[in-house]
């Protein structure tokens, strides 16, 4: 499972201005980054009239767009997803995911915070990673300046982005993902592996995502 | 894999209509439906300002926005999908991929035609499953009414949403589809539950997801 690591803080304390920090700043130094936006109110991102727009409203349960440049997916969905329910979509083509907001969430959290919006932070520390303030705080947990995207960029790489050598698998089980020791991945990713090199006219696969769904009755 | 069709004629001509007119009768008849637009010139769906815009501009790769009625993922990509390559986005939680464009697309293909937009067809007989016309054409390939949804959702029940008993297997090497005939799909299906059932703390899987990425140099 690659890493995710929420910003998190008070409405308009600026929780956007450290993701883009840290996003450059993961880019620069060359990592594949994804952003997920937790939005409270509810979002609309397509608009009346459009084809995709029509498309949703005749029922249809997902909408994509695609062009040359990107595609865009969106996905009716019957709860608030959690971190781990969202890496399913976004999948594992990345080296790490950037979130915001999300702050009862289970991820890792730094939390955006600055004196003129009050004392007290929205997480305990025993839920943060850090903090990136513009004062000194009287807590137990690593701060950073809110412009040193730098310093929360190591700290990230020192605790979640260290090399992996081993083939990275990763497994869902009823849409929850399954936290599994490197003994087993191994197992599962060569048993894998194996039996699709016995089917004939496949690739040597270096990428292989497998869905299975059970019928019912069975 | 899950049946993908694609709706396709001249610009203009009612692509849209019929797309619209298709799902709500899927729908009416119980299907889970996706749908996926083809953009020629490329698409905004974020805008200006927004803070997924802003995750965008600061280079993210892929930027979602989650809320407790839908969620948004919007990609970078590096050239035009397929809708083979697409159905890997959208997955396999449903009966059935409705399109729209993709004329040049290997999937099975529906043409819309007008009178007023004068003769041929962008599309060869060869290529179409049928036409939707609002003029009877020589044409040896079946024809339905505009407005005949009930008709080509008919026709595409019994092409393609015939029910399957067995649990349904899907396999990408390297994000190509790869086709499997019933018997390697329930060797690979059993197979792979086999394993997963013998892990500690797993629930009984009715849905499995497995992504495997080969590390360079092994």
């Amino acid at each position: 499972m690659i890493p995710i690591v929420s910003i998190v803080g008070k409405g308009g304390v600026g929780k956007t201005t450290v993701v883009e920090k840290l996003v450059a700043e993961l880019k620069k130094q060359g990592y594949r980054v994804a952003t997920i936006k937790h939005s409270d109110r509810g979002f609309e991102i397509d608009h009346e009239g459009k084809d995709t727009w029509r498309h949703a409203k005749a029922g249809s349960d997902t909408v994509a767009i695609s062009s040359a440049q990107k595609i865009a997916i969106i996905r009716n969905v019957d709860h608030d997803y959690t971190l781990a329910e969202l890496y399913r979509y976004i999948g594992p083509d990345f080296d790490i995911i950037i979130a915001e907001g999300f702050k009862h969430d289970k991820a890792a959290k730094i939390e955006v915070h600055r004196k003129k919006f009050g004392r007290g932070l929205v997480c305990t520390k025993d839920e943060l990673l850090a903090v990136a303030t513009d004062e000194k705080l009287k807590l137990d947990v690593p701060q950073y300046g809110l412009e040193d995207a730098r310093g929360l960029v190591d700290l990230i790489e020192k605790r979640f982005l260290t090399e992996e050598k081993q083939d990275e698998v990763t497994l869902f089980v009823n849409e929850e993902p399954i936290p599994l020791n490197p003994f087993v991945k191994n197992i599962i990713g060569k048993a894998v592996l194996g039996m699709i090199s016995a089917l004939k006219n496949v690739p040597q696969a270096t990428n292989v995502d497998i869905f299975i769904r059970r019928k019912a009755g069975e």
